[in-house]
């Protein structure tokens, strides 16, 4: 397998494309450590963007819904796949600047387009299901009771093959023209992290169960 | 003013409508604590998802870009207005359950739909980059050099009038079957925050001008 994603029309950007990437490693981390991601599709003509949650195995992209929810509804009605657009962003500094003009956010995103599917075969789903449960914390997945067949049928999941994808993403220093570089405002980086906190046990949780070793 | 955004059958989700709200202001402070949103619109009939930065002034959402971007190009092409979708995610907390099916995520979004024009006049378009810098800090747009006229034409800047607009909100414990409660693996909460870090100067900035308090 080639070692990056052939770009398209649809996933040359149109403007900053040195800051565009098409490595398959560099878009997998990015997916992977996003907690979440923006589902585009259309519904009744229009744009419609949803957060959802999601997980990556190997080249496919899994996103979960609830079964009544509108992107399966969509997808359900739609025989070749919906129409997607899956974007996920992390955002990892504020860049300040001398001028207006070149504050920035440094950031990475990876951008996903095609024709996501339904998926209804209850072994693939039960694979995606527990990737979501990794994806949360890789461990979880052995940790917690398995779905019963009713609930797997009463869960949507969607799939999307990574093939139609580009990663964008903005580090370092603010970049301010020579002629500012002198002024007096506070130019720099504010590094942004999604923190986690101590974990909190459910009220009704059995006080002798531990915080397990992959939330520690 | 009413208090509340009116549903239209487009804000009214399918699945979890007790986790809607219309009220105005939780939609603002959800709004006002994201530092990005994601913008869907389309693209050659197809779902398109960037990450932008945002910033909202009274009722009027102002979108970042640039002149040369995608959606600043999809919007000039359409007189009456670009159709969107403008989704703005905060995430609070990992929802852990004892069984896979209940797992959450703890999350405040909020989805505005409707026709984003191009801002043209350099006034509202100075208002607009003044709310985007003070949506980094507050007081950012007091402490850096204005836009000269010729940035200030390079600088794209769409407008969206929030009126068919929605939030919603999963708040609280995770909730598990009756059944489940005995079991004896984990269920709680994992916090979830964005943190800044300390400030890092750019490397070339006068080491006399101190970090700005709207920084500390």
């Amino acid at each position: 397998m080639d070692t990056a994603y052939r770009p398209t029309p649809r996933t040359t950007p149109t403007r900053y494309r040195e800051r565009a990437t098409y490595d398959r490693r560099a878009v997998h981390a990015i997916l992977d450590e996003a907690l979440i991601c923006h589902l585009g599709y259309l519904s009744a003509g229009g744009p419609v963007v949803l957060p959802t949650t999601h997980a990556r195995l190997d080249e496919t992209l899994y996103l979960h819904g609830s079964t009544g929810g509108g992107p399966m509804l969509a997808a359900r009605e739609a025989p070749a796949g919906l129409e997607v657009c899956v974007t996920a962003t992390l955002v990892d500094a504020l860049v300040l600047a001398r001028s207006a003009m070149h504050h920035s956010v440094n950031f990475r995103s990876v951008v996903a387009r095609g024709a996501a599917r339904v998926v209804d075969d209850p072994a693939e789903k039960l694979r995606a299901l527990r990737s979501l449960l990794d994806h949360i914390r890789p461990g979880r997945a052995d940790d917690c009771r398995m779905p019963t067949g009713r609930e797997l049928a009463a869960t949507g999941v969607l799939a999307l093959d990574l093939a139609e994808v580009s990663a964008k993403v903005r580090t370092g220093e603010p970049v301010d023209d020579p002629e500012d570089q002198a002024l007096q405002h506070w130019a720099g980086l504010v590094p942004l992290r999604l923190t986690p906190g101590p974990p909190v046990p459910a009220a009704d949780l059995d006080p002798a169960v531990p915080v397990p070793p992959y939330l520690a």
